[in-house]
């Protein structure tokens, strides 16, 4: 049975484990510094369809099944499916996961769906809700561009405060498992606006959401950076991560040393030209399943804090002049002993 | 702790109450035959904002307000807020529900949203992982239509199959209590295709969907529409509700006389020019929240089963030719003690 920490903060009694993960990208991640780690590159972005959408369901199809053989699981072993993607209505997900057959919830939180979707699996394993669930999300360039953006034949000038939208899925299974890595608390995020209204500075507008979830973590659970090998959030890039150690040096902590952000990692920023980093549902995705958890799998870290960030707004809303609002929802993963959580 | 009933079906064994609900709509919901049952109406469908956006999420927020006020709770009892809308980026939620400051879910069901929220946040109470949660979703003619079809000023002809996007808001707070109405069962339905590519024709393209989750129900808990006092489907309209009536017979159930839709519940076809009856998430919310829910806490109805229904393509995915998947999400309500449950 799961126990309040604080105000913010969910300990899973029976710390569920990540029994499975699975990652997909295309060129431009596997010529980054993580690209020999994926599950699956396809270097043509088009994964055999005739659009960019089809394109980044396939994706989330190809890691999602990747997932259950690594972990020699049919879909029909898997209770529920959370799953989402920028696309407006999220056709990726509806798309892409259809003919798994697995029961299905859709879910909504930009660049947050990582963590919101393997969260909410956790949280319905650790109250045995279900046995095991599978937690997908995927962006894709090419969609996400025209779509929240301008065409990509109109070749318009990206400010350096821009983020680069990663081509790329992950996919996590949870369930119960004597095998680490584990999840041991969640903070679920409330959304956050400081009056950011440039859709060109997503790590601006989520910033301060990251900062507000991280502080009431550390708050409800008594720990600070220290107490962690990595806090790695997804997906800030260089002006958003600077912002995030600016306001949580104000709150107390220092983050030096221990920050790393999912948008610095998939990309190299000196050679690949992406501005202020990699962004993208499939960021944040991609780097927990190609790059954290296979380091926690071989012991290289054990205490992390996993914190994908969203910015809410859509194009309509900003033309419409509002302001974009962020939300942030972290997860403690831990490879240390189950007795030894809490 | 929840016990599985066949492969889709999860009995809620603490039986998780509805402690509050509230619905809110506009000038043609009043016009309705339940229209005087809404909490809170608006004539004007502005609802002193801006933009249709910014009125569909003020919505949001009254009716999340209004089922805070009838329960004596504040945002900060609330643990967790689950909300979506038919708005790309489902800008409706989070501009509307981001001052209250709960921890937040955001969710993307299409007009399944009602039953995807309150399943989700019944499941979490019944997990132990929240005490109380809130389900919150809306829809509104004008923001709508401008997105999935024709800008308003345009004047398009409707087709008879079209079904009218109604201007309303449901909440719903769950949480432990001995007071009914309960949810004894919930069943998460899976994405389901059957070719229908007619964006005017919404009710087509999900009938099979409610067919299937309600079959799946069915045999799961070896019931059928005997058992039960209503089976309530939103948003069907005429054609659809007409096409799960015949998809139901070919697996050996009768519909009739028990089954209502609330596309035909919300607005009256002989009066008020809807074609097919009534959509949009806060179609299915307001009937549950003005009338279904009402009228359990009287005793007119006892065993229910509500399931919402979404269609899952975007105007994208359509102009690319692909077809339109449907979902739906059962939950059996009930007013008979707990004990009997199960």
């Amino acid at each position: 049975m799961a126990t309040n920490l604080g105000n913010y903060t969910l300990n899973l009694d029976t710390s569920p484990s990540l029994l499975s993960f699975a990652a997909v990208g295309s060129k431009k991640e596997a010529e980054g510094p993580i690209g020999k780690q994926f599950d699956i590159i396809n270097e043509d972005s088009l994964f055999g369809q005739k659009t960019w959408e089809l394109a980044e369901g396939q994706m989330q199809k190809i890691a999602a099944e990747k997932a259950l053989e690594k972990a020699a699981l049919s879909p029909g072993e898997i209770k529920m499916l959370f799953a989402g993607d920028l696309l407006n209505q999220i056709t990726a997900s509806h798309y892409g996961l259809r003919e798994l057959g697995i029961p299905f919830i859709g879910l909504y939180g930009a660049c947050s769906t990582m963590s919101q979707s393997v969260i909410l699996a956790s949280m319905m394993v650790e109250g045995g809700l279900i046995n095991r669930g599978m937690a997908v999300t995927s962006s894709h360039f090419c969609s996400a561009e025209r779509q929240y953006r301008f065409p990509l034949e109109y070749g318009g000038q990206r400010p350096p405060t821009a983020q680069w939208t990663a081509t790329a899925a992950g996919a996590v299974i949870v369930g119960q498992s004597s095998a680490p890595p584990y999840i041991r608390r969640v903070c679920v995020g409330t959304i956050e606006n400081k009056n950011v209204k440039d859709l060109t500075n997503m790590g601006a507008a989520m910033a301060p959401a990251a900062a507000q979830t991280l502080s009431r973590f550390f708050a409800d659970t008594g720990t600070g950076p220290d107490n962690y090998d990595v806090i790695l959030t997804g997906d800030l890039g260089q002006v958003g991560s600077d912002l995030l150690s600016q306001l949580m040096e104000r709150e107390g902590y220092k983050l030096e040393g221990k920050h790393a952000d999912c948008g610095l990692i998939l990309f190299d920023r000196d050679t690949q030209k992406v501005d202020a980093g990699g962004s993208g549902c499939g960021c944040a995705a991609a780097v927990l399943c190609a790059y954290l958890l296979p380091a926690m799998r071989k012991g290289k870290v054990n205490e992390v804090l996993f914190m994908a960030t969203g910015a809410l707004m859509s194009p309509t809303s900003v033309q419409q002049g509002q302001d974009i609002p962020g939300i942030a929802h972290l997860m403690h993963l831990s490879t240390s002993p189950k007795a030894g959580g809490g």
